[in-house]
């Protein structure tokens, strides 16, 4: 074994006075504002020129450096800034909060993949339940060969697994609706994050299900009891009994201390504060996946148990309520996602749909996670109409909203994937192009 | 374009009659409780039998299923469950808060590879300052054709990229100090993010750098005025200006709104609010790497310059300050990290080192961030000790402390990325070997 150290690093530290070193204080005297030029910069970005607002430019000392800060200990657990206090979750205000409402991710604000736990959506059918983890417990019963109970610290024993995994509503957005400003208006019932937990094939071995074993019905610990049937193939796949999601335990909004999660799964079948998990050979039929979450057709039929998030994407920069303020070079950005698997290719049109170019994926794409797309654009001041269209590893396509109501006609709620192109006015003003 | 269902998905919803479905009704009135039988767990995880405690059994309906919980406005941004009000940065009380202080990452209570934001280190050297992000500016000058200032707005106009990387103080742990109960008081001076940002080589290449260019200082905007030389192979490679971390704006305690971050160098030279760009031809020999981040050697050179932090890694479960609380099934977890690029094995002892098995690796598996390693192990019950070495993708093992002391000596403060053994006693209970 051998200790390497970075070639020349061991030299010693040369005598050196701090005369002849560039000090810091001779930097600050030296009049480098006044020396400024506005750079040609091929990006389109402008550097600022120093006029009044000269007190903050960096030769001077701004207020923040003339004292120290704030302490260390003033935040055990951390908070965002103050100037960043509009960044939160976008609420219904129609909604009963305690019976059905959510709460939106602000994504036209976010970079990344990754949503932070504090902005990660939520939507509840009964309120919050404020469940003590110690007294929680999970029931596995039914066609199973041994019914077991356990604790949150006996599931905590099982091997784990941690995975980066979108989680949607699947009424994101309702589509015959198309209302709504901002980028998290439409599709703010969409999140990522790394998820921790036990894969749920293992407890389901601990039990041993019995041959007539088809579905799992689970259920939540809410005042709601939110009841989904999820078919046994999943189950036995990549489902995971979380209780961990961007490396510390469940919030209360997610399912604290213990929710399922079906990746690509529309969202409410990942059943949060999970309780109760019985192997039945038909599904429940319960009141999610009959009344709710089911898709009326043109001939009154329902399509239901339509569990998959199909293919995805929205430009979140420059999205609804943004403005461009300069004509020149702008990123256009967004995330696409996929209930089927990875993302194969995101197209951007920056002209109405005439032509389409493919953005870059930021690496590396991830099975059943938010992908994030990035495309350079210079925009020439006139009015135009953007939009992207996510293709996933399976070849399919997003459609447009027409493609989709030729299909599925008007009565239907859920599972819009259509396209959502945002108009761009000439004042540079950004706005749902189908509002 | 076709819309593919799920095959089936179209069918019409069966009618169904409530009473043909097994009911949650039903359901809760079944007497399962009474027919648990305690299963013979492979994984050794215990099922609870009913007990006193059965009134939390799910048969039984806990107190927070009988009303409506906590509306969805409550937490507009989201904070933990009040049960886990322990999990906190661990902050120094021997430390001046606002001079020099630092504040631990609990890495024994998370799971995965990404630290939340309110949980991710801190290291300042002056406190936190409160940055308007509307008046901060970034000045670019010294050896370039056109000095630039850039609002915040300016740089966020630039390409951006979003990677996943690790940020470790270099004194992480104090090496000559084996103190410490947990993996936080050890090594907590290390957390991992998604950060999005500008690549810094764009930014300088809107400034035209001048040949004799070799190092970039960076100078942060707080009470110290952090100032740090970057040699310039590292700019132009992955160094990135910094505005968000894990989705939202970086928090003030990491740099809001503007930080350098040097993947895989030591955490102090990814400056925060970063205000001043320097380029120059030699190093700034500025206090913080000069008296401080250098590593005094037997011989009384020192090395300086010591960017990379080299491959590590720590068990975080079983860790000191936890109690295995039976025999059979563990699940040995922790992280593993190099600044060179990826972690390409972990290898852990159960045995006080005279063997190593390969763990398991977390997919996706990325360069310079934490990686999660899992061994599965079955406890026998006797006093033992575990621990992890790291081996990066350079070939370069995780050395022992007796290796590093013999290599270093014991005047080095800096760097110490020795092995870190837990040891286990017959009752359970899990210690700092080396304490």
């Amino acid at each position: 074994m051998s200790i390497r150290t970075r070639p020349g690093a061991d030299h010693p530290r040369a005598e050196q006075s701090d005369d002849s070193a560039p000090s810091r204080r001779s930097v600050l005297r030296g009049a480098v504002a006044g020396s400024l030029a506005a750079g040609s910069l091929a990006t389109g970005a402008r550097a600022a020129e120093p006029t009044a607002e000269a007190a903050n430019l960096p030769p001077n000392i701004p207020e923040w450096m003339k004292a120290p800060g704030a302490p260390t200990g003033e935040q055990p657990y951390g908070l965002p800034s103050p100037f960043e206090k509009t960044v939160v979750r976008n609420i219904s205000k129609t909604l009963p909060q305690t019976i059905s409402a959510s709460s939106r991710t602000p994504l036209q604000d976010l970079d990344g993949i990754i949503t932070p736990n504090g902005l990660f959506y939520e939507r509840h059918h009964g309120g919050v339940p404020a469940i003590d983890p110690a007294a929680h417990r999970l029931m596995l019963h039914g066609l199973v060969e041994r019914p077991l109970v356990f604790t949150m610290e006996e599931l905590r024993r099982f091997p784990s697994q941690s995975r980066i995994h979108f989680l949607e509503c699947s009424g994101n957005p309702v589509y015959t609706k198309p209302y709504g400003k901002t980028a998290s208006d439409l599709v703010g019932l969409v999140s990522c994050a790394e998820w921790t937990g036990v894969p749920l094939r293992l407890v389901l071995a601990e039990a041993g299900l019995k041959p007539q074993a088809k579905w799992i019905v689970a259920e939540g610990a809410d005042a709601a009891a939110l009841t989904r049937s999820v078919p046994l193939e999943k189950c036995l796949d990549d489902a995971l009994l979380v209780y961990s999601q961007n490396g510390e335990r469940l919030r209360p909004q997610q399912g604290y201390p213990l929710r399922l999660l079906l990746p690509g799964f529309e969202g409410n079948m990942s059943v949060k504060w999970l309780r109760r998990l019985k192997a039945v050979a038909e599904p429940a039929y319960s009141r999610e996946e009959t009344s709710k979450y089911t898709d009326l057709m043109p001939d009154g039929s329902a399509r239901e148990f339509t569990f998959i998030m199909e293919a995805k994407s929205i430009i979140t920069r420059p999205s609804g309520g943004q403005r461009l303020t300069s004509t020149g070079y702008h990123e256009i950005t967004g995330l696409a996602w996929s209930g089927r698997g990875k993302v194969s290719r995101v197209e951007v049109s920056v002209d109405g749909g005439a032509s389409w170019q493919d953005a870059e994926l930021q690496a590396p794409v991830l099975t059943r996670a938010l992908t994030r797309f990035r495309l350079p654009w210079r925009w020439d001041g006139q009015a135009t109409t953007i939009q992207s269209r996510a293709i996933d590893e399976t070849g399919y396509v997003q459609p447009t909203l027409a493609d989709l109501v030729a299909v599925r006609g008007t009565n239907s709620f859920y599972h819009n994937n259509a396209i959502w192109p945002w108009r761009i006015e000439a004042n540079g003003e950004v706005s749902n192009a189908q509002a």
